[in-house]
């Protein structure tokens, strides 16, 4: 019996692996940064034997919350992922399962490799409707790759798509997939329709160290990159200056960065309530986006989420504040649960790639009817 | 070079091929019926040969208007169809085209098999989300399908979707493809929450026998069955008599008739206004539809269609004004080009199977916004 | 609870299906011939019910030791056919057999319907390296199509590849698939060597009046079209006819004839020694391809066969005799089993499609072989 | 205009990226040890941009010889990969290619990344007949998979296929696909007839350190695998220690090695003939494989090769002569170009991945013949 996380996006440390009945693990933290939860391991030559697994430090990872009723997810195939039993306990997470083949993969939610997102960037440049532009270089060196779909006439207006700032958050790139996919379908009226009133601007990774890391919110130099946006410096977070540099010279009419949030188990936007420049039209504008979504997806709700900053308290190191501030525009961050939906829950999978990819297609419902209004 | 139509759909007599510049073609009339305009055949031995194919007698077809401004389909692969060059003139109707290979099919609208109809209901019946029932018979002796998606406890809608009284308005068919993909799609939660508020009756294909004779209205008895909704006979017309009967059984409180229309370039509904008991609260819902329809899908709207029925004059026989007398309820007749839709072409393809499936998935957005509200 | 049999292949005549447990069917001749076997047909309303569908005439039908040791195929979603359990009992055919889901198919083969015919024809005129042409048209008015591929420089072999001149034997059609695949394969070795020393003209359905209307061993015209190579006519057997004088055109240098057999559960091949020409050499060549086919699949063998012809006492009528004599070539007869190959046994899927393909691509093994040699 | 490569299994140095016309590279050495000639990189921002691409340190790689008729692989999908103008000069390698997009990827060939691989063990463990182990780990702590096709009965023999020892010979796990595919498909006769006499003990990557971090040819700890037979040990050479324990428990009758050859364009097999044991039945054994395999492939060839060892003066630290003379068994090395064959050319894909699964597929016709021999 074996524990290994030597691979694109792996973390976990084993402790001992002797004993199916107390497998000892730990969740590595990111690298540079005192951050930890993301996980994704394979556990191998188990085959029928009842295991259980115990993450030992998972008391100790930055959302405790995260782990009441949550369920890991694993995967034999690496491409049907499904929820095992787990529990949280006495600061413990422990999964009792018995694997039927001799090769399982368990993770905190279905990954998303660096060569599956190389893939995606290939895919798209190749689908003659789009342009792949490398705006720099992450701190190990990774390309940051931008798509522009649609042309850049003069007067369209310039929307920008970004995911996975905190890269344990694979959920952000997994809706990518179904957002990218519908903006590039020429048979479908609401893509084509968009992209004769906007250019895209869609980084669907913007922190590929960390992904292939296997971190949870940090990049390669210990940053939280959605707390660098007020000074972003190539030293320490190269990927949002790279970016910000890009958004200065096309301009921001909109802002859409998505996330994964560990702790509710809900869809929710996060507006940019706090900033100095808010005001009604703002926040009717931020309204009625979230109005859209709510019509265009059921997964998608509006009365749980963070509490709002109060007037001028937002941080502006936050994309979305930085953003919507910077460029006197709307922004948000979409938030996606690692758990499940409370009110439309599955069982079998909870949140899952496949239900990240229908809200990513719905998401261009809902900015094809704010554009139009 | 060869003309043939002797397959699953044809429809063609050829006059005379023996001059490439000088195909001369007639469009055979549905059976016993007075109908026709749907052609479907097999150009072959013209590789590399610039060919003039002629149909003679499209002024005599059922809708002349039809012609204008349209352009014949084609593929070599039966999967891709793209449009020719093709135009009505002098009371014919006239294609140029040099083939590229010795093989090349081309109809009135891209075509749909009965195999792949008969495809389609073992997929879903395999789905295992789907019961599949024969409700009875046609004329010809084919199996009426019917599908049923989501259980059937009490008190849930009952939403009848059909499609394809006229045969030869395959893209009827087509839009099914995308409806029915989407309903059976658990990872899609407005399928999801669909299907716990309603029962969907699906026959997506009322007139297999015409579709098979490649005809255009009519069904082997000659009946056009969107005359046949008020006295419906297995003798005349046992197609609709069987979903007739099957609906008593049910009730119906939706009902949403899948059409394609040979002279208008744009997609829209047709309501029952002209019932004897229409009403406000009957148009508010009708338009309340349409509205969100128009949201869900640009390729839609509501500018252009039929002239509205004036009050009391609705032709009874006809399955949207039957249905919404009989069973007071929204009743809907979809309509949906052979050309293209003038607001937002496609040049290539103009209105496509790819554009029916778009539409048959955003008509789930109308439905479900129709139903909660 | 319905017996239905009206689509592309379809035979079956339902006496009565009142009563699950004595579903009362014969199987109807081939039209205007005194053959019969093939059954393909759908019982639908059944899912859960335990059934006893008994072909009431199986002991009239063509090859009653066809029906020792066999089991019916079946499929859900007429991809997948796997054998239920059947057995010959007093003269009838019975299957005892409970559906799952409420549509089930039946057949004597997995069936190859003409639209999957014109798919494959498409297909391959689509790949870029094969002609398509149509020779002529049976009686019914269907083309002819034969694929031509690999250029037709002086000095190459020809090659021909027939299949299916009985229409019921549908696992000939399979094995072209698999044949053809691997000739228009570029990546592989044994097609690209082939096509430098011979040309292939393959003719995938020699009987599609026949496949469409479900018959086992005539065409429309009741002609056994393996009985009519001495002097095909164009009114009892353009099929031939045509396929005949394109062979004059090219020359043959062997004649592969693909066919299936009722009785043996055996591949085999049999050859044309009772022509009058026969000699050593022929013997020899004979002798050499069958060797090669043993080499190329397990699943082919020539200890079980045909008996031999006397020499001199060939039935010149018959394809394989006739070419070889006409041509002085290699020709001969592929035989694939109905049931299934007792040596090799697949008990849930008996002989199948996929190994049809299988043996399709190690025909080629075998040809290369013997063109080197 | 950049250069990257900083992904699963890249290789190269950017020196100077300014100007599209003097790109210069280098490649860098395997890690600890002195070997080089395995590239893979990224070109980005060059769509129609024509550029010259120099790789500096041409001359010092591994094998200069391999440059001669040479051409790089590119590919913009990541899926296809064709050749590029390419020619050595002067101790350099130069590309001279014009980009059509803005991403493009350069290669010595094909990239088999260990995502991949990953893949390829998940679906043949999901596959239902076969076994997945985990044999040990590599010094970075990556898994050693093995793959147990059929039971492991009594009397069985033991058939032995490992490939890449050497990391930047993908071509050889290319080969696996089409090798694995075929033992894994339960329609094939060879694959069936196979698993009744033998049981397959497959490593699809014995150096998956050295494929991850692009080295050429040896593993994290700068060995050369295949120099490592003879007293492997777990500081150095883990991954041949736990193959070789495996090997001494189960046995071995029958050992095939996968590599590709740099210089050389052809495929062929390399046997023991240097071993103390070897006598005239070891060779008739291995001259019968390798005509067999010539007949299965006409890709492969036995004309052109490695010098043959004078008796007695094998290397017994390489794989197939330490493996032949320990287990007293036929033990081979397969060698397939970097370049293309000169015999059957192709000048679009040159050696490709599809072709190496074609022989990967014909391989098993060669090993059944020699099996049942
Ligand atoms: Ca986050
Ligand atoms: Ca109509
Ligand atoms: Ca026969
Ligand atoms: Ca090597």
């Amino acid at each position: 019996m074996r524990i290994s996380s030597h691979f694109d996006g792996g973390n976990i440390e084993c402790r001992d692996s002797s004993d199916p009945q107390h497998i000892s693990l730990n969740i590595r933290e990111d690298g540079a940064a005192d951050f930890s939860q993301w996980f994704y391991f394979r556990l191998s030559g188990a085959a029928n034997v009842a295991c259980r697994l115990v993450i030992e430090n998972a008391a100790s990872c930055s959302y405790v919350e995260g782990w009441d009723d949550y369920r890991v997810v694993a995967s034999y195939d690496r491409e049907n992922w499904f929820r095992v039993n787990s529990r949280y306990e006495d600061g413990k997470l422990i999964i009792e399962h018995e694997p039927e083949l001799n090769s399982l993969y368990f993770a905190y939610f279905a990954p998303y490799s660096m060569e599956r997102h190389h893939d995606l960037i290939a895919w798209a440049a190749d689908s003659g409707d789009c342009e792949v532009d490398v705006l720099g270089q992450t701190v190990d060196g990774r390309d940051m790759d931008m798509l522009t779909i649609g042309d850049e006439r003069e007067g369209k207006l310039k929307y920008w798509v970004i995911a996975r700032q905190h890269p344990g958050e694979t959920m952000a790139e997994w809706w990518m997939e179904g957002f990218i996919s519908r903006v590039l379908d020429k048979s479908d009226p609401i893509g084509r329709e968009m992209l004769e009133r906007a250019t895209f601007y869609i980084v669907p990774n913007m922190n590929p160290d960390g992904s292939f890391r296997g971190h949870l919110r940090s990049n390669a130099a210990g940053a939280n990159l959605n707390r660098e946006w007020q000074t972003p410096t190539l030293e320490r977070s190269p990927e949002v200056y790279h970016v910000l540099e890009k958004m200065k010279q096309t301009g921001v009419d909109l802002c859409f960065d998505v996330h994964g949030d560990e702790a509710l188990p809900y869809n929710f936007i996060a507006g940019a309530e706090g900033i100095p420049s808010w005001n009604e039209h703002k926040q009717s504008q931020l309204d009625r986006f979230k109005a859209e979504l709510v019509k265009a997806s059921p997964d998608f709700q509006t009365k749980f989420g963070y509490d709002v900053d109060e007037p001028g308290q937002a941080n502006m190191t936050v994309c979305t504040n930085n953003i919507a501030e910077r460029f006197d525009c709307l922004a948000m961050t979409l938030e996606m649960p690692f758990k499940d939906t409370v009110d439309t829950p599955d069982y079998e999978q909870g949140w899952s790639p496949e239900r990240c990819m229908r809200l990513g297609e719905a998401s261009l419902n809902a900015m094809y009817q704010y554009t139009i209004a």
